[in-house]
């Protein structure tokens, strides 16, 4: 199945929400970071999953909606914290208002997100918030655990992996269960299609924690080895700490907190070697591989046809493959 | 009726409240701002407005709750959009920690007050939670437009009026509201509920205004004249700007920016002087006298005995005649 209509529907939604009007000072930054778009890969997860048990897929919209409010109003609110000037290439909101203005902002966003699963039939509504509030606070959880590694001298590849899943895989997975679940998909299947959506979550992670070292530059749209400059806990620098040998440790730790542009190029390139040195990549797209053979298996425990499952499958399979 | 009963109910279930055990630097300053106490007002409201539907108010307590986990989840991000280093004499949790626990400790409060609202019984839960969505979107305009108020040169009186009652009044309101809704009261009694509070709201900032220049330096536990210092638009100073004679109105002018601890009290004096040429003591009595004549209209009209009504009547009046 193509998932183009799909991600029609789900931008014609969204271009339906209505945030509110006045202050307008409150109101403008949330059509703003929701007009800098994205892959909105979580709203199709959700209309996924629903089309796995009815084909109509129309009560999911505005729940898949609340998923992508939540979403970006998490990184209204991480983009403060972390002091980013840019989101998706466009000025972030504290950037181009002010931190109070982003602050009270993200907060109605979190209200408006819970206001469009309020649509949910009665008799689902206190399963599918409870659900998507353990997730919202999950989601904060990883952030400061985000917040506090950087503080930290030593995180363990086990703290990494706890932190990734809460920061960005349970909404995944909360996404394909939320879809399963509005559509009276029985436990075990919603249950399945969340862990599934957590393992493709920790591998996309990862994923994306390799190609910060290993992408292709014209394909990545990123700065090759910003993490490494940026002296980012990260699982390849994690495994590297872990199996350095003394002389590879120092040359590791002797580049931390030089950030200046001049000696940017020198840094990536021996963290690098090192990286090389210890087969960094092959063990990470092994660790890669390993979430998403278990993500697999998750969905193939799910009781639709098989055949129902391709385009999930699909999707899982191209977001492993991406290069950006 | 003695309202200590009822306030121990509550504290007693505030304190039963788990938020979350890790990350620590998330949830410590949760389990901070909730110790620092308070009135308890808003969840005192939801008790005294089920109480009118049913002596049993056990199914309202965590209901109650929520609405003080909200309130101070609003007073955890005002205060860092204020900067306000002191909250109930103690340390802010952005002073105390940082601003970015803050955010991310509010952010979870928030969540937190939604599922202390999903025990509601299903078949008012969906009414509950838009009535709550709602309110504490108001909330969020409401210090949105006293923030855009602190740029501007001119700010009506009618505009500073919505500006209290999104920012305070509402969610008085809705405590009652939500009150009567747990019990099944009729709506034209919620509604009614919902008016007096968000009356009673009103007249209740508008006493803040007052005594912060009329009040009892001894009893008032704050400095008098602080919102004169810091050149705060209050419904005095606005009613002075409207009144004034151009002299009068040169002498405000003049000590506008000037904060100088040296020149604070002459400040003070000089800017009540001109309150008291133009009488806006007894005008502002007089308004909240409006307000509050209007709350019991309101109150009148809820189709319960008169007697119920007392004790709702009386804490109403002690609002009134507070003097901290």
């Amino acid at each position: 199945m193509d998932t183009s209509i799909l991600s029609e529907k789900i931008n014609r939604t969204l271009s339906t929400l209505r945030y509110g009007e006045s202050p307008t000072e409150l109101y403008e930054p949330i059509r703003y970071i929701m007009s800098l778009g994205g892959k909105r890969i979580r709203p199709l997860l959700v209309l996924l999953a629903a089309k796995l048990y009815d084909e109509d897929v129309e009560k999911a919209l505005l729940p898949a909606a609340a998923v992508e409010v939540f979403h970006n109003f998490t990184l209204m609110h991480d983009d403060i914290m972390d002091k980013a000037p840019l989101r998706r290439g466009q000025q972030t909101v504290h950037e181009k208002w002010n931190s109070n203005i982003a602050i009270l902002a993200g907060d109605v966003m979190l209200v408006r997100a819970y206001q469009l699963l309020l649509g949910v039939a009665p008799d689902k509504l206190q399963k599918v918030l409870e659900l998507f509030s353990k997730t919202a606070a999950e989601v904060c959880e990883g952030q400061q655990l985000d917040m506090n590694f950087e503080q930290r001298e030593q995180v363990s590849i086990q703290e990494y992996i706890q932190m990734i899943t809460l920061k960005t895989a349970v909404l995944l997975g909360f996404s394909l269960e939320l879809g399963a679940v509005l559509q009276g998909a029985p436990d075990t299947d919603a249950e399945h299609l969340q862990q599934f959506g957590n393992n493709v979550g920790i591998a996309f992670q990862l994923r994306d924690d390799l190609l910060d070292v290993y992408g292709d530059k014209d394909k990545f749209g990123k700065q090759i080895g910003g993490d490494i400059l940026s002296d980012k806990k990260t699982f390849l620098m994690l495994t590297a700490l872990e199996q350095a040998s003394p002389k590879q440790l120092e040359t590791i730790v002797s580049w931390r907190n030089k950030t200046e542009d001049a000696t940017a190029e020198e840094k990536v390139k021996e963290v690098t070697a090192v990286y090389d040195q210890l087969g960094i990549r092959q063990q990470t797209e092994q660790e890669i591989d390993n979430y998403f053979q278990k993500a697999l298996q998750h969905l193939d425990a799910v009781q639709v046809p098989k055949e129902a499952k391709v385009t999930i499958r699909t999707l899982a399979m191209q977001l492993m493959e991406r290069e950006a």
